[in-house]
C-alpha cells in the first residue's frame, strides 16, 4: 500500500485533476492499493480566506475552519470522479470520515488519533481512497483545519497509521534542492536527506514540506518522497540517516523571509521572566524561533526572537499586556529582516562550517545580527534585503552546486 | 423561535452576505431565536457541477453529493462570520451535523428525521445558528443532496422539527405573483395562498418554491412567507386556507419550459402495461407529469406524458428497454413544449374557468396538445414559442392584473 499526496498546483485545474487521475490509475495497475491525499485547488484556500477577511476582521476559528475545509472537499470529490471516470473505482472521504481525529485547537489543530475503519473498508472494496487532507474531526466533534501544509501531515500520518511501503509527496518542485533554484540556478536536487536534515530545512524556509509533517514522518519511521507530479523523475527521499550518507557534511542552504524580529529591551534579570514571556506567546499557539539573550548589564538584558509575520499583530499585543506586569521598557519590531541557514548532518563534526559561513558573508558585506547554532543546522539573520546574494554566497562558498568535497552526490 | 432561508442570490458575494446578517441580527433583535439556512453563493453549484461533468460524464453519485455540498458550506460559514464581525454570536453547522437524516438516493435524497440536538443547544447558549441548505447525511453515512432548490425543504423541515413560528423564505423575487412579471407586466403580487394552490403553482413551473418544501409544509402546518431579501416589503403567506380567501377563484397562471413530452404509440390496450411503464420510470427517481391515454383502438393506444427534460435521455433509455417487454412500437419525443397552468382554489366550484381558459387560447391562435386538470388547476400543453403569449392572454382574461371580479385581493 502506498499514500500518495497531490499540493493545490498538482490539481488546480480540471486538465490538471485528470492528469493526476492518471498517475494515481498508474499505481493502482502496478499493484499497489493506493490511498490519495489532496489539498484545494490552486489557490482556493486563499480565495475562501480572503472573503472571511472581507467580512470578519477576526474570523471565529470554528467557522473558518468549516469555510476552509470545503476547497479540500471540492479537489477530492472531483478527483474521485475523474478516477472513477477513467474506470477505477474510487471513493473519497473527508477528514472526518477518514477516521483523523484532533485536538479541538482550530486552525493548527494536531492529529491525536487515526480510526481508518472506513478507509480500510474501502480498500478492501478494491476502492483507491481519496481522503481530503489538512483537516479532521476534533473531539469535541468539530471541524478542525491542520495549518498551512496540512495535507502533506494528513498523507504522513495516514501512511503510518495504515502502514503504508512508503508517502509519495507530488508538488510543483522536482525535489529539496541544495538551495532554492529560483535563486541559484546551480542548486542541485538532492537524492536523500535525513529526517533531522529536513527538519532543519524546513525550519529554516526551505518551503518543500510542512515542518510538523516531518516530524510526523521521522517519529513514525514514514519514508517520503518528495517528487514532482509535472513528470516522471524520482525526487529526493527523505528517511533515517544512513550509512551511504556518512560523508556529507552539507546538505543545503535555504532562506525564510516570513518572520519578524521582537526586541525586547531592558528585560529586569530575573528568574522567571523568560518563561513568562513564552509561555504566554505559546499560549497564542504561535512558534517562536532563535531566542537570542544577550548579557544582562545594570540587572537588565535584551532579548530578541523571531516569530511568524502573520502572527505579528497577534504576539505584540501579548507583549503589551505581559510586559506592563514585569515592568520591562517596551518591546521593538522589525520585520525586513531574512534568516539564512545551512543546513547538514557533518556539520557537528565539522566546527570550521559555521566560521566559512560568517566568512562568506563577510565577504558580500553583509552583517550578521543574530546567530543561532544546532548541532546540523547554522543560521544567521540579517536584512531582508540581504537574503538571496547571502544565499548564493554561502551555497557557492561550500560548493554545493558542483561535485565537490563533501557534498552528497548519491543521484 | 423563526428560521429563515437565503437563496443563492441573496448571499452572491460578500456585500450581499454582509447584508443578509444585518438582517438576520435585526430579527435577532426584534426577540426571535433564529435559525438560518442557506443556499451556496450565486452559482457556485453549478460551476461545481460544470467541473465534476468535465471530468466524468456520468458521475458517480456520491462522490458527486460531496462535491455540490461544498458550496453551501462555503456560504454558511461565511455569513455566520459576517453575523459573528456584526457582534452578534453565531455557530454554523452542516447537514450532517444539525442532524439532517436523509435517505441514501444520493442527488435527489428525502428527510426523514432530523435530529436537531445541537442546533438547540446552541441556541439555548445565545447563538443565532446557521445550517448548510440541501444536504443530509444518509442512514449509510454519506452525505447527500436534496435536489435543486432543496434548501427551502431544509428550512421548512427544520421549522417543522423546531416549531418555529414561521419560515421565512428570502429570495430575489418579492413573492408569488399571478404570472412571472417578468412576462406580464401588470401581474400581481398575492398576499396569501393555500398550500394547496401553491404546490399547483409549484408543480405548474412557478419558480419561487421548490415544491417537496411546499409538501412538507402543508403536512406539518409550516406558515412560510416568501419575500425579498432586496427590500422590507412584505411577500406572500403560504397557509391553510382561510375563511378570507373564500372568495378566491383564481391565483395565477404559471407556464413551465422545462419538460419534454414523450409519447407511445400503440401500447397493447391490456392491464397491468401502464403499471409498469410507470414503475420503470418511478425507479428512475425521475417525475411524471400529465399522463394521457387516448381511447384505444384495434386493442392499441398512445399514451403521452411529461418528464423533466434534465431525465429526458435515462428516461427514453428506460423506454427502448421497457417497451420492447411489451411488444410497443416506439416511443417518439418531443421536447418544443411548454405547459401553461391556471390555478384557484375557486376552480374546482366553477365550471366554466375550464372553457374560459380554452377559449383565451383559442382567440391567440394557440392549439392545445395536451389538457389535464385537477380541482384546483388546469394545464395545457402547447407549443414552447406560443409560451408567453399564452400566460398574456389567460393573464388577461381573467382579469388577474387588475382589481376585477373573483380575484384575491388582500393586500
Amino acid at each position: 500500500m502506498i499514500v500518495q499526496k497531490y499540493g493545490g498546483t498538482s490539481v488546480a485545474d480540471t486538465g490538471r485533476i485528470r492528469s493526476v487521475a492518471g498517475r494515481v490509475a498508474g499505481a493502482k495497475q502496478a499493484g499497489y492499493d493506493v490511498v490519495v491525499v489532496v489539498s484545494a485547488m490552486g489557490d482556493t484556500t486563499d480565495g475562501l480566506l480572503a472573503m472571511a477577511e472581507e467580512l470578519a476582521p477576526s474570523p471565529n476559528a470554528r467557522e473558518l475552519d468549516l469555510l476552509l475545509t470545503a476547497g479540500e472537499r471540492i479537489a477530492m470529490s472531483l478527483l474521485s470522479l475523474a478516477i472513477n471516470a477513467a474506470g477505477y473505482p474510487a471513493a473519497s472521504y473527508t477528514g472526518s470520515q477518514a477516521g483523523i481525529i484532533t485536538d479541538t485547537a482550530h486552525g493548527r489543530a494536531k492529529i491525536i488519533d487515526i480510526r481508518p475503519g472506513r478507509i480500510l473498508q474501502a480498500l478492501e472494496q478494491g476502492n483507491i481512497v481519496i481522503v481530503a487532507g489538512f483537516q479532521g474531526m476534533s473531539t469535541a466533534l468539530d471541524v478542525t483545519t491542520l495549518g498551512r501544509g496540512g495535507s502533506d501531515t494528513t498523507a504522513v500520518a495516514l501512511a503510518a497509521a495504515l502502514g503504508a511501503e512508503f508517502c509519495e509527496i507530488y508538488t510543483d518542485v522536482p525535489g529539496v534542492f541544495t538551495a532554492d533554484p529560483r535563486i541559484v540556478p546551480e542548486a542541485r536536487k538532492l537524492h536523500a536527506v535525513s529526517y533531522e536534515e529536513m527538519l532543519e530545512l524546513a525550519a529554516s524556509g526551505a518551503k518543500v514540506l510542512q515542518l510538523r509533517s516531518v516530524e510526523y514522518a521521522r517519529t513514525h519511521g514514514v519514508k517520503v518522497h518528495v517528487r514532482s507530479s509535472f513528470n516522471d523523475d524520482p525526487g529526493t527521499w527523505i528517511t533515517e540517516e544512513d550509512v551511504r550518507m556518512e560523508q556529507a557534511i552539507i546538505s543545503g542552504v535555504a532562506a525564510d523571509n516570513s518572520e519578524a524580529k521582537i526586541t525586547i529591551e531592558d528585560v529586569p534579570d530575573r528568574p522567571g521572566i523568560a518563561a513568562a514571556i513564552f509561555r504566554a506567546v505559546a499560549d497564542e499557539g504561535a512558534g517562536v524561533d532563535m531566542i537570542v539573550q544577550n548579557v544582562g548589564r545594570d540587572g537588565k538584558a535584551d532579548v530578541s526572537f523571531l516569530v511568524p509575520k502573520a502572527d505579528l499583530r497577534r504576539i505584540s499585543a501579548v507583549m503589551d499586556r505581559v510586559l506592563k506586569e514585569f515592568g520591562a521598557a517596551r518591546h521593538l519590531i522589525d520585520d525586513d529582516i531574512a534568516k539564512v541557514s545551512l543546513v547538514g548532518a557533518g556539520i557537528k563534526s565539522h566546527p570550521a562550517v559555521v566560521a566559512e559561513m560568517f566568512a562568506a558573508l563577510a565577504d558580500e558585506g553583509i552583517n550578521i545580527e543574530m546567530i543561532s547554532t544546532s548541532s546540523i543546522r547554522v543560521s544567521c539573520v540579517i536584512r531582508a534585503g540581504d537574503s538571496e546574494r547571502a544565499v548564493r554566497a554561502v551555497h557557492a562558498k561550500f560548493g554545493l552546486g558542483e561535485d565537490a568535497r563533501g557534498v552528497r552526490d548519491h543521484e
